[in-house]
């Protein structure tokens, strides 16, 4: 069985379900004290599960706001009002369920575009639906891609260290499949290459301890959690292969924008000789970025300004200290500017 | 007016008091929410005080629990008994308050050996109550002493960084004076060394955010709480001329047994260019432990050992990593086993 037959087979985290045009959710407040499912049928509901955090994760949320759309859509026919004009409504409700979510945003604007573009006798509701579904496997297959890649990696560079630390929740919670990197732990697990994953616990949101841990213990795979002030002696008393994170962007050089305390992290991992590795969809790496702080320039980097307390929601990391990106189109080691216009020029594989 | 002066006449934050036979503690369980203060008048008031955490920090459980040796004494002759007999209980009942306080167990150790050689006629209440008052004294003493050493290591690499970050609670409530750490911030604010205070918030018990924070804010000194993952992102983005913290032991090489999250701390200190200073009572230093491994050989080692997510209460920074070690017998730059052991075997200067 290969990596992709063995994740599909062992499956048990879903952050949400579309069956019968009903969008399902796993309330991620709850979690992991109680595993409780929300039934959405109307576009508000799904804005609402978004702006509360029920659904979070950028890809989670883009695949639920799409299906939200959906929702709207067939709530607007049903009644007999003109859809077009409700379309708008409901696109702008989602989008201010929170305004600094780009892949939200991005697969709006894609179904608002291909909504204005419809061929003649083509129903609306049909092109949404298939748009929104096209969007959760094409989120599920680059997950599934992405582990491979990242499996790929971990066997070149395989030195014998069985065990990884992780940051953020970049996992099955956050879309539509396996994770970007839980999805290579997943891979790696079953492959044999990790034997214990290290989960930093995150403060102050707590996503490693309240989400990543929960998703990873209910794949059955042995887990540690780290308080943020431990990592220090973790790295120094454990023998640590990797570090694998996530990414919410990437700048043309290979910077990153990640959750608040990668950027430490990797300085970390830097000083103990640990690899550090970033999986991220293609779709985050932002060539007209330069360079990381251009990142922050976006909404997150309005967030850091305005808060009194400096806990913003990401921070950058810059290329030099990463040993490889992982995206779905290939991986990237000793990522640089030439190397990420190569990757996001290449045809893509498969 | 000099630095001891500007200090003793600015005092607002202490820790407990001795007053006409009665210890009353600022209660720092309720910090910051509210300023409370115990009235303590009996031995196992004082023994709860500490088990319980309204006293904290290893010189002030090492003062209260020799006042409450005191407050022992005290009933034990009130009520006729054989003081001899009750001291030996109340010592038990006092080390077994917090058994991994080495400073409290080695002051009580003192009472008692004194009471142990008592002249003939001497009184040992009297006795007693002049031993725990030449602590507290001789603790106030150290921490202004340590203040004028730091501001002498301020002034010598002053480069015009005036904001520092500290990290713990090292500080007048974690003793009987201005604290160790924060007794030179404090020093380094009134000589306009310091202009702005970052606080590392301290997770998981929060003492930077909950203590150090309400301690120098009293002091009316500008203070702003970072969240422990945002600290890489603090020292990239601002310009901070030292991390000051405090420690709990020191080895004979210079190795540095401090609050969790000192040493990722230094490790990012170097990384972004940052100096670093240790300040502690030259108690801490034990030239018996060769290196810093040894150091958590004692009780707070097997803390970590025993609990099932790694969040033990210290950490263990190489001494490599640190610029200063700064003492009540004097300071160390770039501190090794030989300057160490010249500065243990020098003859107090004051």
């Amino acid at each position: 069985m290969d990596v992709r037959e063995q994740l599909l087979t062992a499956e048990r985290v879903r952050a949400l379900r579309w069956r019968e045009g009903v969008l399902r959710v796993l309330d991620q407040r709850q979690l992991p004290a109680r595993e409780c499912w929300l039934t959405l049928e109307q576009v508000g509901a799904v804005a609402e599960a978004i702006r509360e955090g029920a659904v979070r994760g950028g890809a989670a949320e883009a695949i639920a706001g799409a299906y939200g759309l959906v929702l709207g859509l067939r709530a607007r026919l049903a009644a007999g009002q003109d859809w077009a004009t409700g379309l708008e409504e409901d696109l702008e409700l989602l989008r201010r369920a929170r305004p600094e979510a780009c892949q939200l945003a991005r697969a709006l604007d894609w179904l608002s575009a291909r909504l204005g573009r419809l061929a003649p006798g083509e129903d609306p509701l049909v092109v949404a639906e298939r748009e929104a579904d096209t969007l959760l496997a094409s989120d599920r297959e680059a997950s599934l891609v992405i582990a491979q890649y990242g499996l790929e990696l971990l066997q070149r560079h395989d030195e014998g260290a069985r065990a990884v630390l992780v940051h953020g929740n970049a996992g099955a919670l956050s879309g539509g499949g396996f994770g970007t990197a839980l999805g290579i732990v997943r891979a790696g697990w079953r492959a044999g290459l990790i034997e214990h994953v290290h989960v930093a616990e995150g403060c102050p949101g707590r996503e490693g301890a309240r989400l990543t841990a929960w998703e990873l213990r209910a794949d059955e795979l042995p887990v540690t959690v780290c308080a943020d002030t431990a990592l220090g002696l973790l790295m120094k008393g454990e023998r640590i292969g990797w570090l694998i994170v996530g990414a919410e962007r990437i700048a043309a050089n290979g910077d990153v924008a990640a959750p608040l305390g990668t950027y430490p992290l990797t300085v970390l991992a830097m000083h103990h000789g640990l690899r550090v590795m970033v999986a991220a969809s293609s779709a985050c790496i932002d060539l007209a970025a330069e360079h990381g702080e251009e990142l922050l320039l976006e909404p997150e980097g309005e967030e850091i300004r305005q808060m009194d307390s400096l806990a913003p929601a990401l921070d950058v990391t810059p290329a030099d200290l990463l040993d490889a990106i992982v995206t779905e189109r290939g991986l990237v080691e000793r990522p640089d500017a030439q190397k990420l216009a190569a990757l996001m020029c290449h045809k893509r594989l498969h």
